[in-house]
């Protein structure tokens, strides 16, 4: 009987280590892990005179520099562009409200890349564009999961508003633009209280939303901006698909455009999902 | 003896699949495989007003718009820029050099993420900065590693030139800048030989370079951009510590900011090695 269970042991370790293609024998053992069994989903939305910025902010501009056959035979094309740090999908550097925090070309890359997990309150903020994320919230995926939220997780909030993008309406509450349309804003946030919650008892490397900003829109002292960034744990803004992810076990790779000094970028975020 | 050989090679494996973490039983097994067991290491520069661009292509620029206490009581900072598309570490589209080429939003992450190789030509680069790399470095690689070029691979190709950057005599060979300053460009790149016997003989998902041009200083008609763009082969150009990376069994991972239409884009790019 012991020896049967023995040979079970070693068979099915045998089997789960074939699953994980741990096999050494092949070049390409480390892509099996990055790729093979994973799915790829982008949770980054393009930038264009579409791209949703805040109200007060300098949208997006592009302009062609060259496009077309040259006079030495070959065809050639490429773009300028202007924009500001904070719009599109885009993270926030500490330094961003946090006056001795981290610029974005200094935030740790271990903070940016790791595993994630996902808080789904989009049922509550389908009818309440003023939602906040609340202790709760969270309370409630730690008891659905059967566990804290692990240390150096990742957390993404989902709140559906990614499926407005780019309707600034629905998105933002308000096409209109200026100082003026600031207190127009209405989509859903973290609450400040929440976000002391997160930094007294758990210990997360990152937060994103898919939503223009981690404070809702009728903040008006970005207070959950303020308590995250103090802290050095970065915010991605303006997140999509979200709807595609599980609610735990999964990677995110958020990899921002390095600016020297800068106090936000534009970011490629992807997410990695077992098969 | 048969059964002896079956224990060792059930033990064996047993170790194999050990050192590779594949245990199910924690919740952050998938972080495991991506940053636990690897070192991340970054080979993109900075964005500055340092930042090399090509000859005739508009520079980085970087406007405060706000930096400061606010009359709320929080500090807050925010910044805009202009540039090119093409500078500084960045992706090139094949729509680049390739009229129905695909756009730098339309290039499939799979060709930008997952196991690469490396191929070191820096002592024959050291003092010739028209160095061509040949088909002979990638048959080179190949003996050395008792391997083709595996399929799907991302192929680095290390002049050693990075060492110079952000100096614009040595790095570019010249600090003069316009249509006249093209001509006194010198530095190395691949040839277009070895980029048709590349496309002919191997399939590889990607390509990159720690000069500013996968083309060499020299070009004319920046052929191997032609060859490599109209095959789909997204090229990634001004990388620096590649001289940390392995010639082979290592990850990498491109995130190119997210341009609608873009022929290129400012690209974060990480290598993760096994430790
Ligand atoms: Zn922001
Ligand atoms: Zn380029």
């Amino acid at each position: 009987m012991k020896t049967l269970a023995f040979y079970l042991l070693l068979f099915s370790t045998l089997i789960a280590c074939n699953n994980k293609s741990t096999s050494t024998e092949k070049q390409t053992t480390s892509i099996q892990s990055l790729t093979s069994q994973k799915k790829i989903i982008d949770l980054s939305h393009t930038y264009s005179d579409k791209t949703i910025y805040w109200v007060t902010s300098k949208e997006f501009t592009l302009d062609t520099v060259f496009k077309g056959q040259t006079d030495k035979g070959y065809y050639y094309s490429a773009n300028n562009f202007c924009t500001a740090e904070h719009g599109g999908t885009h993270i926030d550097a500490p330094i961003h409200f946090a006056e001795n925090g981290q610029t974005v070309d200094e935030i740790p890359l271990e903070k940016l890349i790791g595993h994630a997990i996902k808080i789904d309150v989009s049922s509550k903020a389908a009818n309440n564009p003023d939602y906040l994320v609340s202790i709760e919230d969270f309370l409630d995926w730690e008891k659905s999961q059967g566990t804290t939220i692990p240390d150096g997780s990742i957390v993404l909030l989902q709140t559906g508003f990614s499926k407005y993008y780019p309707d600034k309406i629905k998105y933002l509450g308000t096409d209109e633009r200026g100082e003026h349309a600031v207190k127009l804003l209405h989509f859903p946030g973290l609450s400040p209280d929440a976000a002391t919650w997160l930094i007294q008892n758990r210990n997360i490397n990152s937060i994103g939303i898919d939503t223009p900003s981690i404070d809702y829109g009728q903040s008006e002292y970005f207070k959950s901006h303020v308590i995250l960034l103090e802290e050095d744990i970065p915010a991605f803004e303006n997140l999509t698909n979200l709807d595609k992810l599980p609610l735990n076990g999964f990677d995110i790779i958020a990899l921002p455009m390095k600016i020297e000094g800068g106090t936000g970028a534009p970011l490629r975020i992807i997410a990695m999902v077992t098969n």
